[in-house]
């Protein structure tokens, strides 16, 4: 799955039939990514939706990256954050799209985080009943995971992500260099969902994470190999199934707590996603220990990692204070993954063995974040 | 592709491998449709969209019919006209399927023309990602065209049908007693789309036409006939074309013609969109003359049919008056179907002979039309 490009650019395939695309890795690449496109889908303009933040730091660099391959651009920018996830941004960025008059064989560019990333896929897939669209994540967790795959949406007041579309990406161009000025607090919360690969079903990528890390992220070739390994992971299981019926949901190892973590604190910068994620995974972990499905020195080694890194780890390290065992249940309940009074989890036999459960009984559950929050 | 389903009923199968459903047209179809459904798909639940109009008339006996059937269901009800077709009225419909607390599994019903057919479509195609979806389509012209074939929309003020989906029913169900309560102007707006189909290529279906509409409008056993003709021939052309990139444009035929009438009178109720195809197919037939592609006779023969069903045939058929050939040329030329200075067209070599032509001049268009406004 993995050729060399250029020197310095890794190239992996998310292999889908006719639908199969390069996700291209490597620092510095938004100065060629003007040339990638071109290569790959010629004489196309484009339309590139942004959020203020990364395209007051970086749009000048891609539009002439664009310009130099003889692409014209549109730009297309949206407000930061999780709130421009909605219907009324939605709208608005379908209507630039169609005011640009872009036709169906042009392309949008995302070029952002996971946010800029959904809205801008999701209006891909419905304006002029889909659009071709490559993403240029700039979040560790857009270039890891948000990126690859397809899944695009929005929120409403009744959930997160309900509303959407699988369509996937021509092209993903992952410039690692473009993380340095992200906040190191994103950076940390990415860093969950890659630590998140190695504790599915890669043993030897969680130890090399754990004698690595420094190098992702202070920007060293250690950054390289963790994004390209974490797609690697991420495009294998979406190839496998695309549109989530079953080994897909491996991926949600420590969501359903992180789920209910951020839900609880509002989605608000108390706890960030991949915050809760980090906590989500040390729990998925302890539980798993608790029904003797593997050792509790596992549970014990992803937190002592996880908190080198910087990131939270239990409970009590959300700020704020958190509500009880019963409501944190009724959150969890409330996520998509329950079925006919027992809960689907993914539990896991120990660092690199996860595995979906889907018999859990919310009892069990409920008892164990009551005993958590109790200590 | 016909069975005998019940005594009365006819079934339309769309070959769309995995995707294939079917078409089931009778009169009084409303009353079986709960069955129909839950035969299909056992255990769902349902929203029924639908608007003012159809649902004050009809949705009292579709609920019924779902009750009998075992499927409860919550109503979501719509202003009836284009104006529907809007990112707030899909927002709308969205939030109530989820309020609603449905599952991807469940499912979603158009209960109504085009507009119900086109919206809900759309609403079911990205809630949660794709949820099932029947249609029960009320009008004439939903149950011959807009019900089949998964093109699913709504309208900006960029344009109409520029944002939407391809997501396929799961069964469409075509009561044709439905069609008693339907206004005439409205029904014979959908009879052109019936006659479009014999003017592609069905020659025969034309001739039947010409001696049994009277039939099709008071109600016979001609109308089924006429809508199980007209839906396996769309059927045809979508399992051939499903995401329209070749052979499906020649349901067009007459529509470049009409979108620009109805683009001069505004989408009002000066001319509805079955109208100004009727308009636009006998034109069709006379440019075709014109350009020595066929006879005169024939654009005749069309007009004389069209013109008996009760249908406008002709510029000055138009009430309100038209502007000036250019300004329609201008219009034309905004349609989707211009590429590098030619016209795509659907022309034709006689009566059931359409085609797909690529380089038309615009310049022998205008001066058609130049003509045609004349007199
Ligand atoms: N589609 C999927 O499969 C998938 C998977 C996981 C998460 N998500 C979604 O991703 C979103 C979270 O993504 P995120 O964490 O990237 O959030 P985000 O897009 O909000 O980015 C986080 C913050 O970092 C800023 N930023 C991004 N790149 C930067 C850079 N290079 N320099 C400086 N600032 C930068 C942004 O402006 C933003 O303020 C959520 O909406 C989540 O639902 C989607
Ligand atoms: N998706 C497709 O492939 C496709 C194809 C053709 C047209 N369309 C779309 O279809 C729409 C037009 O459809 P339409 O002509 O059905 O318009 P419509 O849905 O507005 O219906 C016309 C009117 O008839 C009323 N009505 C419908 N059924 C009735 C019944 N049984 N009794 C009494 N009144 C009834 C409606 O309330 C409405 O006022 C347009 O938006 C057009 O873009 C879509
Ligand atoms: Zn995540
Ligand atoms: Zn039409």
């Amino acid at each position: 799955m993995i050729s060399a490009e250029a020197s310095a650019t890794t190239s992996v395939r998310v292999a889908l039939g006719d639908r199969a695309y390069d996700i291209l890795i490597g620092r510095g690449l938004i100065a060629e990514a003007g040339r990638a496109i071109a290569e790959r889908l010629p004489r196309v303009r484009a339309a590139i939706v942004t959020d203020e933040t990364v395209g007051g730091l970086h749009l000048a660099a891609l539009t002439a990256s664009l310009d130099a391959a003889g692409i014209e651009s549109v730009p297309i920018v949206v407000a930061p954050g999780e709130g421009s996830k909605n219907f009324a941004t939605l709208e608005t960025v379908v209507r630039a799209i169609l005011a640009a008059r872009l036709e169906r064989g042009d392309i949008v560019v995302a070029f952002g985080g996971g946010v800029v990333g959904d809205l801008t896929g999701f209006a891909a897939a419905i304006t002029r009943r889909g659009m071709r669209f490559v993403q240029i994540p700039t979040s560790l967790l857009a270039q890891v995971d948000s990126s690859v795959g397809g899944k695009t949406g929005i929120n409403t007041a009744e959930g997160k992500n309900l509303v959407g579309s699988f369509h996937q990406p021509d092209l993903v161009i992952a410039d690692t260099g473009i993380l340095d000025t992200l906040s190191p607090r994103e950076f940390r919360a990415g860093y969950a969902e890659v630590a998140k690969y190695g504790l599915i079903d890669d043993p030897a990528f969680f130890a090399w994470l754990e004698q690595n890390w420094q190098g992702i992220l202070s920007g060293g070739p250690e950054r390289e190999h963790a994004v390209a390994t974490s797609c690697r992971a991420k495009a294998k299981v979406v190839a496998a199934d695309e549109h989530e019926t079953g080994e897909r949901a491996l991926l949600n190892l420590g969501h359903t707590f992180g789920h209910a973590l951020e839900s609880a604190t509002g989605y608000s910068q108390r706890l960030v996603h991949g915050e809760g994620v980090a906590i989500g995974m040390v729990l998925a972990h302890e539980f798993s220990a608790r029904m003797n499905l593997c050792s509790p020195d596992d549970g014990i080694r992803v937190e002592a990692h996880l908190k080198a890194v910087g990131l939270p780890t239990r409970l009590s390290d959300v700020p704020g204070g958190l509500p009880d065992a019963q409501d944190l249940m009724k959150r969890i309940a409330q996520d998509k993954k329950v079925s006919r009074g027992t809960l689907t989890f993914i539990l896991t036999h120990g660092v690199g063995k996860a595995f979906i459960a889907k018999d859990v009984p919310p009892a069990a559950v409920e008892a164990f974040l009551n005993d958590k929050l109790a200590g």
